[in-house]
């Protein structure tokens, strides 16, 4: 709970059943710092959004089950004129509401449903409602995604996350929701620069299915003045380390994920090379079938990394999985595969990929893929 | 059949069980041209086979369930103590014999067994042998893959292709191995642009799983001298005929799939951005489960297109799915959902992406994701 930040969820019917909008209501102007898809495709609410600018806002309402992208104008107008019911409701601005969506591709808001279910929406507005508005933006998550921390300048703050995925999830970044609150007081020119770190090194170290969406959406709410700069950084590890348990959270919670694999790519010439392959291998379906299957099949993780377009040694890699070194010179080192097997048999699997060919390092966070990615995705807008 | 060369394929025990031991015999001289895998680790026989050069050639060793990869200097002297086994067997020098191999990365192959499976293997010979040697190459083909063309210069000549998929296959190019065979005679320089633009039109136009392994290989043996130029256009026609139809027999039996998705995008500023848009669409995980569900999801087919790294303007956009235009201008044309998916529930499914911002275009055909890749890939090894 955060004074002066309140939140309510229902279901408006933008899904057949469920809840499906959520509001955050802030009592008092916040400052807004907001970073969406690289996608070239953008929803509606991200158009919207950049003409609205940085602050002071006061509400955010998000909806699930409806993208709005693909829908043109009428996406754009669509949010203007539910803007336009909200405000007065909360006796604030029509400019000073924000919004976010998430679901299907293509479809129209049911703005209609949306409007009727304002009052309702407003009338539930609670301090203590953060329950139902993380549910409020699930998809197809299999649980909520909350994070909370604190942190002392004068005196103590609270930073709050939320979040969802949990499909369409690639870093640059994770095809996701989340918004960040605090009441913690700082001008967003302080925060730019970390925030902007804060998430590379949180929702853009993760990816379930290599997928970009059209709605990517990280926003970081702060209360306006007067300034506590002795706050500035404990509040900036706060956040880093807010949106990386939620990063983790949304990865776990991948579609149809069994285990998160963490690969760490070392001994690179500079970092770019070792990100490119780290990106590779946690994307392969290929690795991330191997992980489904326990298979310590090495050489799938090192055929992803030749593809990576960036060179690669392949008589100077090293490979350490769950802890055991299983290739050194671009050659297998023995092993006991069945008690490997047994190893990965975990919630979570460790791979090291050491290039020794320099210093750089990158790591990532990547899902299993399962028969319930298929069984999701196959049927997911029926 | 091709006067001249002899086909084999028996059991030597590098698989648990079944055919994967083959052979090509010329008895003639032959040229050779070659395309590799560009991914950076590269397999035993591609390093071995380079070190060879162009020919004049006598014989081409091929195994499958073990790829011979990432075995270092081991992996190549392997070869090179079975080329001294297999030369005097066939009465050619050592330096006359290619290799593939095809499999599982990382082990070493058992060239014990191999070097003892080697007389029985030349007894097997025979011109008409070709069905064992297009069986002895597989992996996790379902079907044996063969194709067969003739035509006229001088007199009629005969092309014979052989490949096998079926998994790691992604262009740039496909995870495979593929033989094309011909009595046709003609030096290799008059060849080698037409080898490669049908190579890029047929095995680089497919994708099963965006993989792309250490030991893809297409070779093209030639008949030496005196040459025929009358047959250099037909020859020429009856290659990338033959290319693309094997391309589209691996295609057809990627792992798992069900279904075959022909991807267009046309109404390209370049043919660069249609290709990488083109190539985006058919490597996405979402748009092939979509496939695999019959879900006219288009949201997903434009999410990756603008999600490839080139300018799309969704405003632009028109998508047609199995002949029926479902997006206009980057909105929805009203469809009759239930009637598209029963559409979509054919071997073949047409996706035409215009984007309306130029003439260029580019297609590639890709497969859907289904529980049966998983099935598959979660436990290959053992």
């Amino acid at each position: 709970m955060i004074n002066g930040i309140e939140f309510a969820g229902i279901a408006s019917g933008v899904k057949p059943s469920g809840l499906d909008l959520g509001l955050v209501f802030f009592r008092e102007d916040v400052n807004v710092l907001s970073l969406y898809t690289r996608n070239k495709v953008k929803a509606a609410h991200i158009l919207y959004n950049k003409k609205m600018g940085a602050g002071p806002m006061r509400a955010l309402l998000v909806n699930s089950g409806c993208a709005n992208a693909c829908t043109g104008k009428e996406g754009t107008d669509d949010l203007g004129a539910i803007a336009e019911k909200l405000a007065p409701l909360l006796k604030i601005k029509t400019g000073e509401i924000l919004f976010a969506s998430t679901g299907v591709i293509g479809k129209r808001l049911p703005s209609g449903a949306i409007i009727r279910s304002l009052p309702l929406l407003a009338k539930n507005l609670k301090d203590t409602h953060l329950d139902s508005f993380s549910q409020a933006i699930m998809t197809t998550d299999t649980y909520p995604k909350v994070v909370k921390d604190t942190f002392r300048g004068k005196k103590e703050y609270t930073v709050i996350g939320v979040a969802k995925g949990s499909g369409m999830i690639n870093p640059l970044f994770a095809t996701m929701l989340a918004f960040v609150f605090t009441d913690y007081p700082v001008a967003p020119a302080v925060l730019k620069r970390s925030f902007v770190h804060s998430v590379k090194e949180s929702f853009e170290r993760i990816t379930v299915d290599g997928e970009c969406s059209t709605n990517d959406t990280v926003m970081l709410f702060t209360k306006r003045g007067p300034e506590d700069p002795q706050g500035t950084a404990p509040f900036k590890e706060a956040l880093l380390s807010v949106m990386q348990n939620l990063s983790m959270m949304v990865v776990k919670d991948g579609e149809g994920a069994t285990r998160v694999a963490h690969i760490v790519v070392k001994g690179a010439k500079k970092k770019e090379i070792a990100e490119k392959i780290a990106r590779r291998i946690a994307i392969s379906p290929l690795t991330k079938t191997a992980f489904f299957g326990c298979d310590p099949n090495w050489g799938r993780i090192i055929a992803a990394a030749g593809d990576a377009d960036v060179p690669v040694v392949a008589s100077k890699v090293g490979i350490v999985l769950q802890g055991e070194l299983i290739v050194k010179n671009g050659l297998e080192v023995p092993f006991d595969e069945q008690a490997l097997k047994k190893m990965m048999n975990k919630k979570e699997i460790s791979v090291i990929v050491d290039l020794n060919d320099g210093k750089a390092s990158f790591d990532i966070y990547t899902t299993d893929l399962t028969y319930d990615y298929i069984k999701i995705n196959a049927s997911y807008r029926t």
